[in-house]
């Protein structure tokens, strides 16, 4: 009997080539790919919530794990991460319908953006925070964040040539939180477009910078107007918190 | 004329081996000098308030930086900085009279041990903290820390084979702070002998750990018995977080 887990990964996406497995790279699928196949005996697919690009971390992705094997909810962490780099690590498992997919069944999604503010580049943090050498202006960023916030087509932060059928999404929080030398942008939908999320962050700095004005993105999205975006800030920022899904029903 | 700066220096030590210039290796040390010769344009030693071992971090390592050029205090860490890889930053540096010794001036150290308890390691904080699947207990921690303050001979908590002319040092704090899923161990001290901070936190996780005493420490040092040192934690959750001197005279 198959039995079907919804599982959640951490991983440092520094030195992966994103989420999904592509021949010949080093990517967090393919890794965990990998592990379903040495504890199946055969080859599986893991899917997950979606794609992060080359370098955005996750704290809480989550993937569909099946085995064959007699395993439960406690033991399929230490079943998984025992073929695993230590750059990925798999905290938790429960138990799923055998319907469940990690894509269809999402009910949101957390991203954050991490900035670090300082005359110098951090080495300690230089691979989980962007650095800005000015200080961006908070209030300036929350105004547009308010415009940002709810029901939009986000078709104008979405990356160029990326085929969907609609670009409308919701976002149901966006909040600009500075703590010490930190700004973190906190991104909750229930779908983002493609490079939405660094889009975003790319459009608020450029609002706290004083480079554009936070009245101009509600016209701007209103419009459809490119000119109001981004620019797409590094993946190193980015880091996928969380994957929020209805109650589990067995 | 030469001028002679003090220098406060970052580095996440993971991709080092260590401080210490040695030949063939990637050290902190060994960057710094071969930046300080581009500026300078001929070999000029930069010596460090002390060494750290391969894989400790450094938030505020001091080092004595001299330059024949007409360089003032804002353009040192940008002159220096142009010519050092990402893991290394050189964040502030104050004008000191040339017989600035940055050993022998030093008045204390801090160093911080970072533990991270949970089920399973983080790959976002996997170079940075020791992980613990197990919680400490943070009272024990802190009565045993309790012994450790003030001035002791040492010596059990010193890796062997060091030769030192005294072993009594002063540790002037000593704190337990757990902070989330973090346990951190602060250290501050007139001195540190050789492999001491990390000892101290192997020192203080037995105790957590239920398997040391908290009053056995206070016995041990007194009669110098190194069953109550150590183990040597990792390098990876050790950080040298600032070096006090006394207030620069010119």
């Amino acid at each position: 009997m198959t039995r079907v887990f919804r599982i959640t990964v951490t991983y440092d996406g520094t030195d992966f080539a994103g989420w999904q497995v592509q021949p010949g790279e080093r990517t967090v699928q393919g890794m965990l790919e990998a592990s379903a196949e040495r504890i199946n005996g055969s080859p599986m697919r893991v899917m997950g919530s979606g794609r992060t690009d080359a370098g955005v971390h996750a704290e809480g992705q989550v993937a569909r794990f099946e085995t064959t094997r007699d395993l439960d909810e406690a033991r399929v962490p230490h079943a998984l991460n025992a073929y695993l780099p230590p750059d990925v690590v798999v905290t938790h498992a429960v138990r799923v319908d055998p319907g469940f997919h990690p894509i269809g069944d999402a009910r949101s999604k957390h991203y954050r953006y991490s900035v670090r503010v300082g005359e110098f580049h951090d080495p300690l943090a230089r691979r989980f925070a962007l650095h800005s050498e000015r200080a961006p202006n908070v209030q300036l960023m929350r105004y547009a964040a308010e415009s940002l916030r709810g029901t939009h087509d986000f078709a104008p932060f979405e990356k160029v040539g990326s085929p969907r059928s609609s670009t409308i999404r919701t976002l149901t929080q966006l909040d600009v939180d500075p703590c010490g030398p930190y700004i973190y942008m906190h991104f909750v939908g229930t779908g983002f477009l493609y490079g939405m999320a660094r889009n975003l962050a790319g459009t608020l700095m450029r609002v706290g910078g004083g480079v554009l004005a936070p009245e101009a993105i509600s016209a701007g999205l209103k419009a459809g107007d490119r000119a109001i975006a981004g620019p797409c800030l590094p993946a190193h920022g980015l880091c996928l918190m969380n994957v929020d899904y209805e109650e589990v029903m067995r």
